[in-house]
């Protein structure tokens, strides 16, 4: 893309009121735009990582057997009502409005109840079970406070999948298959060596369940780790019982400061018996479902990501989410630049063209702000002598390299 | 995708209280689920199908130029009370709720404030026009009757671009690019013959718009189509006055009843004055943003061409648009069709395989109600002699061709 089209600039100075270290980046870079506290849009640039993140997690829920819905944010009350989450004092971050008959309309906060009602028709018989199901869809929550950037939003997506099995076994078994699925997607999208399994409470599903844990000081919780065993308690559970059922050590548990980019959930029956989601078994024996779920938030993916890995001079990307893998700066070398770029393009390689008409100072500091990979420059000089320059986001040193051979440098990396 | 592992099922009857055929059609097949009046879920199936409208129309907005974000639903009191649409006599479909603060929030029904409000940090002088942005964000509205199943819903996705322009006749230029490329979706879409560009009633924001109206029973709109001429007239302003400004004669109108499925507005500066989007001229002089909208809902789209194609025993889907391009069904011969399966999935020929544990009729008719464009059968006889039976969706032939030419006869199509 060239930069001269795109119609997002970026800024010297975050707005006043942004608190956050990821909101303040994003915004200053273009890539998202703060509607109001906790409410945050996706520009060209932040939607384009943003979906490199959602298509990571999609392909990870697909080699589990996941298929896709989308569900919708209205809900119908009634289904919420049978599990008693519909009260406002259960549940206090409800955002509801109402029809025009008066009635109130709750808009989801997560989605366990009408998912496991629209199954119902669909589950009858045992041969009808395991089933896989995800969607990514937008939650609401009306937080008092939101001063997380989009790590904690009153709107936000969440990729939710759920698990229907007919024994306990069937349920531990998947549960084992998910944990994996989410470590590929955190080594994926960059942050795998800084994220740990983490046992937690159950909240009010079950009494454990595992998070993931992004060690990181904008983090809102507390984790003990173990890294060498590669796993981590959450403060709310860290008992010399738990400690020890995990077979660890309190020495060698390290504190620290966290961010939850991801939990895993056995519900057990908490919503299929209530809701009435059954099966037949071999001998006619009508049963309760046995389920679980697994939620995963790109756009916290995506903040986590900002937070733990920006330097003083802006955003680093991870290579598989970037929006572009290639900056390429033209300074005062537009006819050969041009040529630079249609050639990368036309090998599939994805390039931000910064063909404006600005000053070097000003497309050095953007392209360290937008964290781009990968920054090729060519100047008048290097034009003439076939050379450009090229350099990682995240070192110091700088390449030259052959104009003509910058395609296949990139191909062959 | 083997049938078998699909978690949706197909059912005799829809729902009693469905009024819309083509709910009742979706939902029957297992592609829309209900969660309430005007409020229905995508399942698998029929989010293949909603993602590759979504697909069409995002390639046809990028060939125009449009760059894509996503805004949100949740939104800024404030910025709707600058152009006094907060107000509920104004608008009479707002949902709204409230922080916990007590302060009401309401939910987008359009997105016509919020998207010129975030474009003035990103415009301020005449090099930086035209811009062209659009986004596939959910729209909220508080309809009181919801009876149209997924064409008019309480909930429901809208592709909304909006266009800045520097002059009104840079905005005439665009205007015209946008309807041909409105025409290029509904072609590509499978209804283009039926569709017609309407004039119509430009509603609170300018006297005179376009509509893109496709003729079908089960329409709201009244409209008056000139066939040779390729246009049409909608009821709402059709008067002598307005048959004369496009050169028609009334006599070579036909009154016919349809569905809107897009419409195209110049805005002016009717949300540019209000909301303060300036640019400066070359001279130094600060003008309003000329702005138009361009509107098409894909889910309505989806319903439309239910409504318009579905015959008695199911949908018919195009082939542009369908979940899956072949149905294949094994009637008791499932060592051979099982190598059919890989070999067309191997050959990227998207292919649906009914391998369930079924009876012919009953695998007979869900191909039928699936609306799947090819529908391929081998059964025990089939299978000993190598062939297969190739049938359309639309069509009563049946063809042999040879299994081991199935998927060449496929590519060549």
């Amino acid at each position: 893309m060239r930069q001269s089209q795109l119609f997002t600039k970026s800024r010297r100075e975050a707005p006043k009121d942004e608190e956050s270290l990821n909101a303040q980046l994003l915004i200053r870079a273009g890539y998202v735009h703060k509607e109001m506290a906790g409410v945050y849009s996706f520009l060209p640039l932040g939607l384009r990582t943003f979906e490199k993140i959602v298509g990571i997690i999609r392909e990870e829920m697909n080699a589990i057997g996941g298929q896709e819905v989308a569900l919708t944010a209205l809900q119908n009350p009634e289904i919420w009502k049978t599990t008693g989450r519909f009260d406002d004092i259960v549940v206090d971050n409800w955002f509801k409005t109402k029809l025009k008959n008066g009635s109130d309309l709750p808009l989801a906060f997560t989605h366990e109840e009408p998912m496991t009602f629209m199954m119902k028709p669909f589950i009858q018989s045992y041969r009808d079970l395991p089933k896989y199901v995800y969607q990514f869809q937008t939650k609401f929550r009306n937080e008092t406070r939101a001063k997380s950037g989009i790590m904690r939003g009153r709107e936000f997506m969440m990729k939710d999948l759920y698990s229907f099995s007919r024994t306990q076994s069937d349920l531990d078994a998947f549960y084992e298959q998910a944990a994996l699925a989410y470590e590929r997607i955190f080594e994926r999208v960059g942050i795998g060596a800084s994220t740990f399994k983490t046992f937690a409470s159950g909240g009010v599903f079950s009494k454990y369940s595992h998070e993931y844990q992004t060690i990181c000081d904008a983090g809102e919780d507390i984790i003990f780790v173990d890294e060498s065993k590669n796993i981590a308690i959450n403060q709310e559970v860290f008992t010399d019982e738990v400690i020890a059922a995990l077979g660890l050590e309190k020495e060698s548990l390290v504190r620290k400061k966290s961010i939850e980019v991801g939990n895993i959930f056995k519900l057990g029956t908490s919503f299929s018996d209530p809701l009435g989601l059954t099966y037949k078994d071999e001998d006619g024996e009508s049963k309760p479902v046995i389920m679980g779920c697994y939620g995963i938030g790109p756009g916290r993916l995506m903040g986590t990501i900002v937070e733990l890995l920006s330097d003083d001079k802006g955003i680093v990307w991870p290579e598989a989410i970037a929006p572009f893998r290639i900056h390429l700066l033209s300074l005062g070398a537009d006819e050969v630049t041009d040529g630079v770029y249609r050639t990368l393009t036309e090998a599939g390689i994805e390039t931000l063209y910064d063909d404006r008409d600005a000053r070097a100072g000003e497309k050095f500091a953007d392209s360290d702000l937008l964290g781009i990979p990968y920054r090729i420059v060519i100047g008048k000089r290097s034009a003439e002598s076939g050379q450009a320059e090229v350099k990682r986001r995240t070192g110091e040193d700088v390449e030259t390299v052959s104009i003509t051979e910058l395609s296949a440098y990139f191909q062959n990396r």
